[in-house]
């Protein structure tokens, strides 16, 4: 219900949710269909939905006028309390929510975003989502994605393992976006085999903002969900500034890349699996080397030892300091600068200052160091510089891999998870299991 | 000298230096300019200046036919011990070498590449620099640049310094690649002012290899150095994967993105200032707002506290991790996720890990504690979401900056080398002192 004032208005107007309503504030104009309120946030935002498939609040004050333009769509606005009918004819997906901006609205008070939304309050929001699919929801937590820790990820498996076993066509996965890619390849190591698609999804801007990105890439991953034959872990999310299509990237092979774009996930040295056209209702395969549905058996693994840490190797790296990780941690990955080196210095030079006892004295303790580029994309090559040969000699791990740090960490974190053993864990983490590893290089991957 | 048995052919043949030849090896035909031999390396190894500017080096061995075609050019090949007479009518710059893969062979007995040059050697193997201008040149170190610490960097500024005084009319710094955008940015923080432009240029593939980009990237920074305005300091690599120009990057505003292209180097959150024309030998503005030529009078400041770390935040990461960190930094940059977070747990989670308690600390204890992208690209806002408040509010510095992770360690580093003060630490970070905060964001500086 909105505020006693409006609900009086809309009653004068005999406005009822779903009819399509011109709504006046200065000279700005915005026509809609009007959606019915959700039980958070200020009642007086009449939240419309623009025929581009946002969703609009608008404050009703002074200087707002409302017009009642047509019945509008006939939409069922079912409440989250009533058990929505199940259509046979359809598939049925999942959509579990964990919080970030996709659940959230902003307080007009503060000016600040919350989290806000169940999964049911956003089938409420996004009626369209009924036609493509049989929707079950679940709300699991209502966290920004910054909080989310390896222990929050085997929560979600295990929830996500559930909806498969429940004999869902799809899962997805709302989440914040922040750490998605995190989380996206946790999912991927511990939801092996997969037999259906398991799609994380989020919003860069909040739903009450008009270029919320919440509806087209929520719709994107129930199309995903519910139609394409993709078995596999990923990110559906806004592919470029229009919005035309989403991109569903590859769950190791995708990185936040921008602090605010709509268009932020990439994916690193692979080619996205797909586009999935928004209008279209359509998805357009990128790649033939993924997973069918129902190729497989799940394989649900969320063994994990959370004590690993990504080392940002740097000019002014402490030795004394690599000596010491071992107190924190149990494994590291380092990103390392350019083809996997950190300084070695071969030459004895006078200033520089060598980490290799100090990550020696670590493999030597039983932590495994791992390398990734820090350049982001690209291929570790331990091979051709004296650094890389050294770090190699000493048992570094990483040479030839082209994983993201994110990846990495979270690899090292499931593998230590199963093995302490360092040639197991040498063999298991050279080993690809989840795509981490692309075996080939291709010229159009760098910064697409 | 090559040796003997090159050298008895060369006189049979009635080959010397500069002159054209054919050079066969099974189906594989080289043609270029004979360069002579450089002490170091494989004797047997014969270079050739191909027409594309790029040099080559073929072993010669059983099968390899040798034809002299022509004259050649008039190229003096002068030894590095020579005097270089002056041509008065051209600009002198000043050709400082580091080391790195510029200045780099091909071991062919390891496979493995290891600093050779001087850089008068490369004076000799590219002499098409001496039509640019008149060069004078100094070895400053022989090191691959992941061995490079603050302290290089001030070695570095003050012997830039010192050719800027001696009237040199711009500087290339032949410097490794993998930590060149570090070493940029220090430099830019330390040679305030300067009248005339600071040049770092590498090379990604070695000067024996055919692809090698040392020709190119090496003429295109003595152009700038010769002839353009810019009195800036910043990085001139290949801009992309053809050979017809370099950028000239901002020091403060650039990254190596990827561990092995030759067109590693981008501009983020800015542009370059300039393409370079190779084969032209034109240098492009695509910027307006750079220092010009002896608009100021240079301030060398190498004041560094080289005590900084970039922490990269992820999940799992440990609150007890982060209170110790005062153990080993004096100053941290972090790696935040999104818009500026890391986890602040507003809501009270069981699972999730505040790193607000630590952080406080940190900062109480006078360790400042700077935010910058983890996405890389983008812009800093820590008003939108309560966890970006939260930080803001404890005292977390770096809200709407939009610089690198490392751009922002280097400066913690030279701003710690000049006071203690939190309060003034805080107002220079936030004062924009080397272009390193830019005022605007544009859309087509994303992964371009």
């Amino acid at each position: 219900m909105y505020s006693e004032n409006i609900e009086e208005l809309f009653e004068r107007k005999k406005i009822t949710p779903g009819n399509r309503i011109l709504l006046e504030k200065g000279k700005k104009r915005y026509e809609g269909l009007l959606i019915p309120r959700i039980n958070v946030g200020d009642p007086d935002i009449i939240v419309l939905k623009l025929d581009n498939g946002y969703n609009i609040g608008i404050k009703h004050e002074k200087g707002v006028d409302i017009k009642k333009l047509s019945k509008g769509r006939n939409i069922k606005f079912e409440s989250s309390k009533k058990r929505i009918r199940k259509d046979d004819r359809k598939p049925t997906i999942s959509i579990l929510g964990s919080g970030g901006t996709i659940a959230s609205r902003v307080d007009y008070n503060t000016g600040a975003v919350f989290p806000a939304f169940s999964p049911d309050d956003i089938m409420m929001s996004f009626p369209e989502l009924k036609e493509i699919a049989n929707v079950n929801s679940k709300k699991l937590f209502d966290l920004f994605s910054d909080d989310m820790t390896p222990e929050h990820w085997q929560i979600i498996a295990k929830d996500v393992a559930k909806e498969i076993k429940s004999k869902s066509d799809g899962i997805a996965l709302m989440h914040g976006t922040d750490t998605m890619h995190y989380t996206a390849a946790a999912l991927s190591f511990m939801l092996q085999n997969t037999p259906v698609p398991v799609i994380l999804v989020g919003s860069q801007r909040s739903s009450d903002r008009g270029s919320s990105d919440n509806a087209m890439n929520l719709v994107c991953s129930a199309i995903l969900a519910a139609e394409s034959d993709i078995a596999e872990v990923g990110i559906c999310m806004h592919a470029n500034t229009s919005d035309d299509y989403c991109f569903f990237h590859q769950g190791t092979k995708v990185r936040k890349m921008h602090t605010s774009r709509r268009d932020t996930f990439r994916s690193i040295n692979a080619k996205p699996f797909a586009k999935v056209w928004y209008e279209k209702r359509r998805v357009e395969i990128m790649r033939n080397d993924y997973r069918r549905r129902k190729d497989g058996k799940l394989k649900l693994d969320v063994k994990m030892n959370p004590r690993v840490g990504i080392i940002y190797n740097h000019p002014g790296m402490q030795p004394s300091y690599v000596e010491r990780l071992s107190e924190f941690y149990d494994g590291i990955v380092i990103a390392a600068t350019g083809l996997g080196h950190v300084s070695t210095n071969p030459r004895g030079d006078e200033l520089a200052k060598s980490l290799v006892p100090g990550l020696k004295s670590l493999i030597e303790s039983g932590i495994p160091v791992v390398f990734a580029p820090q350049t982001i994309y690209g291929r570790l090559n331990m091979n051709v510089y004296e650094a890389g040969r050294i770090l190699t000699s000493i048992g570094v791990i990483g040479n030839g891999c082209d994983w993201t740090p994110e990846t990495a960490m979270v690899k090292l974190m499931w593998v230590l998870g199963h093995t302490k053993d360092m040639n197991k864990v040498r063999a298991m983490m050279m080993k690809n299991l989840a795509g981490e590893i692309s075996e080939r290089t291709e010229v159009e991957e760098f910064l697409a």
